[in-house]
């Protein structure tokens, strides 16, 4: 329970990539950030004024902890736009989906078994060891099952039915819950996508979802929608963790939902971080042919691998040296591997800077390896 | 683990209280939340403006885990104001002071013992009751301490020298820290204040405020300041819980308390409490001198206890029927009490409707006592 005396106290990995946030000139592929070029800022600073004028009470008094009403029908109706039928009264709106993720987490109970994928969105691998939960395969039985089936962080894939299908047979055989983190659904280059687990077990999986990725995260909005025999216990941790999200953010995003900006808005997205993806796609090909890369079909990165047994952490360092950073590939590993991989965000790297970005990488890795 | 099937699923003292908010003509003495008249409407909205054309990036983009500097910064100099010298680097910016105890409570350890006056803020025993502690007094061995020195809630009172004393040795002689709430402490009528226990220990006291009883609730933001060897794990547990505070809310929050309008908010804002408290504390004596009622120092209620065996939700329901509601007073105690308390908040009932809100409660006393 001890920490160092530092001020902040941080390890080296976090001083590496603070160090590099407030490099100048610096290309960073770090963080799953949106492009702050999409912030509809006219759109929300309307909606601002419309909800302080009209609604201040929504807006800035004390709100019930399940949400307000009207955002938890925008999101209903949100979600039945892709063909997922919820009732407004299911839905808890949540500060983010981290939080969301976190409150199931510890519905579910104290020092849980809890099975990720090889590789994992590493804010709830925090979560699950701050719980002191043990971390298992998604093979093994568990108590609960984190996965992100529409597009996954930070490979971009969607999962396939056979996988859903062994998932959901494995969670019922041994009675667990599936948290079914659905963050980065709507970055689908598609606009399309599967029925999400919630539609085929609604009484097993715990569904989350943010408008982080798909407008901003500053506004820390996003929701869960508990299995209906937990909803109770849900709410109560939701409660207790934070009283409610801010009314705030919630008043502004009911009002600018109402707007009809939002699918508008997520065309645009969509074209942008397919146009960045490609270029990025295409500096990978050329500069860096000795990693593999799947493309994404959705999301906001490439997941490079490679069969070099070089630490993260040391290229972290030399790539900051040449003015680029990216997200090191161990803190997306449930469990600790030998060879290199890591993360390039596209999502908020200037399109132009793509190449060179990459470049620097490149070199960066060249230093490492002859 | 199980819930009933309803949706939303309530108990019977939610439901009550609920259903009350929702009754028209219906005059609340419940819940703690400030006045409504006094939100700064259009100062905010200066703000909100200013921070989304000017700083854009810090009002909707991802942030770090501790906050916004320049918060840290305006809440140090707040704190300066009343003598607590705490650096910007300590202060982790909360989605309010729920969340700031919540962390406290976890950074401790899981199934912590935790002391607690007789009458505590429900919210906080809500937290120590989900992570499986057990509630102790604060003159046992505890792993954690949890007051509110400055202005206590339910009871308005300040913690005297001597208690605080006994308090810290305490906590010293058994390695315990102290969770210091000082949500109130800018409510106090006199607008004073003793230095807060931070100030004697702060290697042993997580320190938490808020702005949701002097500006508004609605932003959700709050403060902690962990004892500096338990700070790299104060943070983390920060940052799992929500990654971050609202940017929005912290980015508003700087530029509003840059414009200066705080401080004259705050004087009239207490002079408009103390007009209303004086209403009621006039009103009890005359319709129910029946309860006992010590004239709080600060804080938004008044605390009402008597000898009377009568079953507090029983009052509630007859109350309700009457056209007025409170806070039953066996939320606030830390084991269950035979004798009728309650709580009655002056904060934001208009104040021509305290007499005829006192007047109805008292007719719904009489009914269960004649």
């Amino acid at each position: 329970m001890e920490d160092s005396a530092h001020t902040p106290p941080l390890d080296a990995r976090e001083l590496l990539q603070r160090r590099a946030a407030e490099l100048p000139g610096l290309i960073s592929f770090a963080g799953g950030l949106p492009d702050p070029a999409l912030f509809p800022k006219r759109h929300l600073s309307r909606a601002f004024l419309a909800a302080i004028s009209e609604r201040p009470s929504s807006a800035l008094q004390y709100g019930w902890p399940e949400g307000l009403p009207e955002l938890r029908e925008r999101i209903a109706a949100e979600l039945a736009e892709r063909s997922i039928a919820v009732e407004p009264e299911r839905i808890i709106v949540t500060s983010g989906a981290q939080q969301a993720i976190q409150i199931a987490a510890s519905v579910v109970g104290t020092r849980p078994r809890i099975a990720v994928e090889r590789e994992s969105y590493p804010g709830a691998l925090e979560i699950f060891r701050s719980a002191r939960g043990k971390l298992v395969e998604l093979e093994d039985d568990a108590h609960l099952y984190y996965v992100m089936p529409s597009v996954s962080n930070p490979r971009g894939q969607s999962m396939s039915a056979t996988a859903r299908g062994s998932l959901l047979a494995r969670a019922r055989a041994c009675n667990g819950y599936i948290v079914e983190d659905d963050a980065y659904a709507g970055t689908r280059f598609d606009g399309g996508g599967e029925p999400p687990l919630l539609a085929s077990a609604p009484e097993r999986v715990f569904h989350v979802g943010t408008f982080s990725k798909t407008l901003c995260p500053g506004l820390r909005i996003g929701w869960l929608i508990p299995p209906r025999k937990l909803a109770r216990s849900t709410l109560k941790h939701k409660q207790a963790t934070d009283l409610q999200a801010s009314s705030l953010s919630q008043a502004l995003l009911a009002d600018y939902l109402r707007t009809g900006d939002f699918p508008a808005l997520q065309r645009r997205a969509r074209a942008r971080y397919r146009r960045k993806l490609r270029r990025l796609l295409a500096a990978v090909e050329r500069e860096l042919p000795q990693l593999r890369a799947s493309p994404p079909i959705g999301g906001f990165s490439l997941w490079l691998e490679s069969s070099l047994a070089i630490d993260d952490s040391l290229l972290l360092e030399r790539a900051i040296e040449q003015g680029v950073s990216f997200d090191p590939g161990q803190q997306f590993r449930a469990r600790p591997e030998k060879t290199l991989a890591f993360r390039l965000c596209f999502s908020a790297v200037p399109e132009d800077q793509i190449e060179t970005g990459v470049a620097r990488l490149a070199r960066a890795l060249k230093r490492l390896t002859r």
